[in-house]
């Protein structure tokens, strides 16, 4: 029997309400922060994804050769498209523009826990702004999305600042950021001794080694004390010369750093503004791999690390220019469906996958099926869900197919309340029973 | 500047916010009539697009070899990978089941009006059910999200019996009837004489080829009467031996008509009750151009005949037997968004692209921030659209951003009016102002 690709899945109406649930609440959550939706294509020009990621991307997308020639992606990742409609009308779009959506993406990656080769993204960005004002908006979005879900207690959002650890990274001597950063993205996957010899390689200085752990090693809850506690950390490891007070005689690292930290301080008393502090964490090993990210940077995880990234983003100042001819600050991040999934599931929050029906008019001769169709009409014309049998059924049978559906009451007609004008309504979960005027079902 | 690939869309927020509202009422209206959402994968193997339409498919889709060398593609319709999923559980779903979907499709064809590479549709299928109640909830559905949205009176829906075109081509002498419908499916782009040549090429007898055409003729308002007229007209000019009313004497082809007509008279008696009548005809030189139909086909159309057809559909019973092991029949249509947008455009009721704000918070002084905060906060949490300024702005620019925002209340945070404990809230609409506690809007 043929069956979908590997990493793909199809879902069953059964599947879908729980999903369709969960994707409801997460829009209207991004809707009440003023977040408009918008829609990409969901195939691309493969050399939108080069510009950003490098040649190497065709190696992990669903890439080809059109009918027409031309290299194309199905879009592993929203940012590149939605860049490029940014920059295509920059000139008469007014900012801020606060965008979100919801779509599929597609990564030819081996399907394992939580990553699969088709999944859903919301994806929720704001352009136009560089300040912390939209940097503390997007993250208390994320951390509202997960209060809205009722799993704010299972996560964590880890949270840092690009120009801090580069800043401290310039301090100790390294001149190939990107290279260190990539390296410090792998830590956790590497021996302490690999990690070491590599830091040396890009350039870190050895005897600031210890330091520099000690630093990324740095996760306390993400208040204005644990920041200051990391400048006054900063303050101690690094020479007098590069930490003077005078902005024009430190070093540019250490000018940077300490940006950083002025920014994070100012991020932290806007997060407690929109009490989603108790969910943050400050965690200098946080870089994200991706290059482009400019500033704070952040990624949510279940608070027992069981899965991978719920949610993870940042600010991003100079992708857009790399599509049209200008900059435009972003900030933003992207949630996928499969991990949140896991997560809602392992709280026991993941949504009920029964079906709902409002009423379920059941006959007892198929004559009835004309005044069947018409309370159906009236009430389906006041938003009700209205399931009626097509197979002629017995009673029995219609009253089991009701239930499956999930009904909260059956309209009985019968040939004897029929005869007094009336039909019977059972409330399904009391199994309370009442008679009613036809009458009054048909046109009240 | 880099650029969306031909034939594909970019939905800024304005494009999406009408489109949204018709995806709404069209899902509204299916799930009012018990329909369940599902979803499909977007990329399926090729061979299920094979296995129904033949080989020469690879040409009118994105198809292409995925890495791990499988013939893979975009899905150009919603069928096959629905009957894929009915076929893998028959035996655990209880039937019948109610299906609908909206995602995207897409098709390699030259981009034209109405016609793009990539769209959105909306498929409504009911499966397990072979009888007429469920042939009229389809039509009924269909028409119903015209009404829904506002467009009932520009469009109509025509209406055959595969079976009665079919069962007349026998009657003719028509041995490959694929062949003849086929034609049939061509006859509005070709001449009259090449119809005729065709025609007599797949074997009907010269003697009836002006009566097959006045019956393809045939397009009146879908009432028993017509319906009628259409059994009378077969009986007068086919010969007596294939009419005799006693069906052991009939000829396969004229009881296969009779057994049409006699569906279709009981079709329409149905719709009456949904009172959709007013908008079907029945057009016996419609046949749809796929083969698999097996009952009732149906298109709907602007009733000028502006644009493609809006909407189209049938009854195919022994599709879901090719992907499994047992027939399930099924009825079902879907409706693209392209042509849609056309005819809800030139009846002027394509829906307003204006953004819609609930409260945008203004600040006269950048210290307010955390005040703007915290009424935003409680605004949101009551399920209103809250907008207020990232950017510092003067008040004047803030209110022309509220307004570009389709903002109903402005809440202005000003330094008098705070000093008494107040704010200002402008309705837009009206202009009226009126001071208000700030304790009421933080609280109430």
């Amino acid at each position: 029997m043929l069956q979908s690709l590997r990493g793909f899945r199809d879902f069953y109406p059964e599947n879908m309400v729980a999903r369709r649930k969960m994707f409801n609440v997460m829009i209207d959550t991004v809707r009440r922060f003023g977040f408009r939706e918008i829609d990409t294509p969901s195939l691309e020009g493969l050399e939108l994804f080069k510009l950003k990621s490098g040649p190497d991307i065709v190696n992990e997308t669903f890439s080809f050769v059109d009918k027409g020639g031309r290299e194309v992606t199905l879009i592993p990742e929203l940012t590149p498209s939605v860049a490029r409609m940014i920059a295509a009308r920059r000139k008469v779009l007014t900012f801020p523009q606060k965008w979100f959506s919801l779509s599929k993406m597609w990564r030819y990656e081996e399907p394992q826990s939580g990553r699969l080769r088709e999944f859903y993204q919301l994806n929720v960005d704001i352009f136009g702004v560089d300040n912390i004002e939209s940097d503390a908006e997007i993250i208390a979005v994320g951390a509202e999305i997960m209060k809205a879900l009722g799993i704010e207690n299972e996560i964590i959002i880890k949270i840092s600042d690009r120009r801090l650890i580069e800043g401290i990274l310039r301090c100790l001597g390294v001149e190939n950021v990107e290279d260190a950063l990539r390296v410090i993205d792998k830590r956790e996957k590497i021996s302490e001794e690999e990690f070491s010899r590599m830091m040396l390689e890009v350039g870190v200085r050895e005897e600031f080694l210890d330091k520099l752990k000690s630093l990324l090693s740095i996760k306390k809850e993400f208040t204005k004390d644990a920041v200051n506690e990391v400048r006054n950390t900063l303050e101690e490891i690094f020479p007098v010369s590069s930490k003077r007070r005078d902005v024009q005689e430190m070093t540019p690292g250490f000018s940077l750093a300490l940006q950083a930290t002025e920014h994070l301080e100012k991020l932290c008393s806007y997060l407690s503004l929109y009490e989603v502090v108790p969910y943050c964490v400050l965690d200098l090993g946080l870089v994200r791999g991706l290059t482009y990210y400019t500033g704070i940077v952040f990624e949510c995880f279940e608070k027992q690390g069981a899965f991978r990234a719920i949610f993870g983003g940042g600010r991003y100042d100079n992708l857009i220019e790399l599509f049209g001819d200008a900059k435009v600050p972003a900030v933003g991040f992207a949630i996928g469906d499969a991990v949140l999934e896991q997560v809602m599931k392992k709280a026991g929050k993941w949504y009920s996958e029964n079906l709902e029906t409002d009423y379920f008019i059941a006959i007892t001769n198929p004559d009835f099926y004309p005044l069947a169709v018409r309370i159906a009409r009236n009430l389906r014309a006041k938003g009700f869900i209205v399931e009626m049998d097509l197979l002629k059924r017995n009673l029995e049978k219609q009253f089991k197919h009701a239930d499956r559906l999930g009904t909260k009451h059956v309209i009985v007609i019968g040939e004897d309340e029929l005869k007094e004008g009336k039909v019977t309504i059972k409330n399904m979960q009391t199994g309370a029973q009442e008679k009613v005027d036809l009458k009054s079902i048909l046109e009240g």
